[in-house]
């Protein structure tokens, strides 16, 4: 029988780590790279590869919309995609501390599998770690993934263009808000929930439509706002977006009025931006909105020759604002 | 002027950490898969590679020998090599305590910068997190890695085969020592010092002479004992070794009394076990000892037909016993 909480045995190394992976990780990740006392995954791959890792501290570690294990899968395999890629395998590294509850972790390593089956993909490899009671704070999870990039796609934020309409697949700080109004105990009796999802199929269906598509992006930490910056700031053009084409949804407008945050600078985490050369941008748009991941995708704007490295925003009152890179630490722990 | 400790804003995902990541993080790992602003790293990748994830808590952060950032570079490298591969490029994913000393996280990147490049790999993608004091102690990092498996290489611990060979590269338990005699204040004139050290030459030269090893395996947590009884188990063997053939450095063995340690289970970092067939086990023990880190290598036992899926040892006085996997926890946050 295993334990109804982590000890400290659970990290050593030993019968108990041994314990721990054949009768928990084992079942839940059920796949043949994921072999049992081998130091790595073997695979063939053959090809232009994308590598990312991210490591993820949300706190509170379950929330409306998911939990700290999905929003890892997902977070990886959109950082994938937004190279253009399709996910071939994720590794998973568990940092958990001493006493955190066993049925919390079986709960979230079944999130994982099924966000993993979910995006198309198998968790390949792993490692778990336990610290002791106050060396960490309940569970911190590292995912790093591999994906394939087809021929011919090249992704990167400076390849934006002048002319590019500017594509965001839905509304903004969904998941930001969803995590601040839990962890300061906010309740509504219409709560809002994260929006944390894989996004690798909208991206195929983009790129099968459009393969010259060079900038995709997901607004995660800093939100929209700061990602468009970085897009701006290394192609070297300007960014126009107007503000009443934001999408938000009104239940999250009013709780950003209510928690003092501007829903641009916002986390998402199953959105993307998406720049389109203007012939493409109806199709592609019109694509988006067959997914229900970009049910309400809308053009928010276009890039400029004016303005290189800057974003701008046209306002509802129609004046002209830039909008700055976030500063400040607007939610620590956000994902 | 960046911080000269982390704050909250510099895991913002805004302006500051972009300051981090540009004064700080580019400068130390400078490559060209780095790509600043993207989601993650593009390569071309042919053949078959070995996929690998692992965290680093070790607490002390600086300890003789090294600290958590080379460690945690040699530690993927290692996992890597005991899969056959040579390293392509590693993630970094770091989790950093609010307040930790900025000089200390620059000695950290610096030594994971030069872990690598001795290791000739790079750090190709990354992440940084910071958490609210208290929430973590003071720095975890997460390396996973991708490595190229040369074709006609197969490794696995089911591999073993009755007759083989079992060679120990070096001397037992120094880095499991070191940290807890560090944690533990203890203070002696003739300090020890941690093994962490880049396996993936010694294999090089190991697979180059004998491209028909297909057991490695580095005796990390858990140790020697608890390797060797994890290759057993996968390979349906016996393995048999021999109590006066164990190499412990005099110092650490006095240690490991004085603690209550037994060596066959303390961590160690630069080490590995290989399995060799007994007609090319002269010559891989003369190549491995050609190399620094191979230079004490030693034959520790056999593989046997009796007693499958046992470690047993014959004693110094002649006497034989079975060498359990670690139960219990000997040190947490060795690694």
């Amino acid at each position: 029988m295993i334990a109804d909480k982590i000890l400290l045995d659970h990290g050593s190394g030993g019968k108990m780590s041994h314990q721990l992976i054949a009768e928990l990780v084992l079942p839940a990740f059920d796949n043949g790279l994921l072999a049992p006392m081998h130091d790595g995954a073997v695979l063939a791959v053959d090809g232009r590869i994308a590598f990312t890792t991210d490591s993820y501290v949300v706190d509170p570690v379950f929330f409306p919309g998911g939990n700290i294990g999905d929003l890892a899968v997902y977070g990886t395999v959109n950082d994938l995609a937004m190279c253009g890629a399709q996910p071939i395998c994720l590794s998973a590294g568990l940092i958990i501390e001493e006493g955190f509850a066993m049925a919390d972790l079986r709960r979230i390593l079944a999130s994982m599998a099924a966000a993993a089956a979910r995006a198309g993909t198998i968790i390949a490899t792993g490692d778990t770690k336990v610290v002791p009671k106050g060396a960490a704070d309940k569970i911190f999870i590292n995912t790093a993934g591999i994906g394939k990039i087809p021929a011919h796609v090249t992704i990167g934020p400076d390849r934006a263009r002048p002319g590019d309409q500017v594509i965001l697949s839905g509304t903004m700080a969904d998941h930001g808000v969803t995590i601040l109004t839990q962890r300061q105990g906010l309740v509504f009796d219409a709560p809002v929930q994260s929006d944390t999802a894989p996004l690798n199929g909208l991206v195929e269906k983009i790129l099968a439509l459009c393969p010259d598509v060079q900038v995709l992006r997901d607004p995660t930490r800093g939100g929209v706002g700061t990602a468009l910056n970085e897009i701006a700031t290394a192609s070297g053009t300007g960014i126009r977006i107007y503000e009443q084409r934001l999408p938000v949804r009104p239940e999250v407008a009013g709780l950003c009025e209510l928690l003092g945050l501007d829903p641009l600078y916002v986390a998402n985490e199953g959105k993307l931006l998406t720049f389109v050369q203007k012939a493409h941008s109806d199709a592609v748009l019109a694509a988006m909105r067959q997914d229900p991941l970009g049910a309400s995708a809308v053009v928010i704007g276009e890039v400029t020759a004016e303005h290189p490295g800057k974003v701008t925003m046209q306002t509802r009152i129609g004046g002209s604002r830039i909008v700055d890179m976030l500063t400040g630490d607007q939610l620590p722990r956000i994902c």
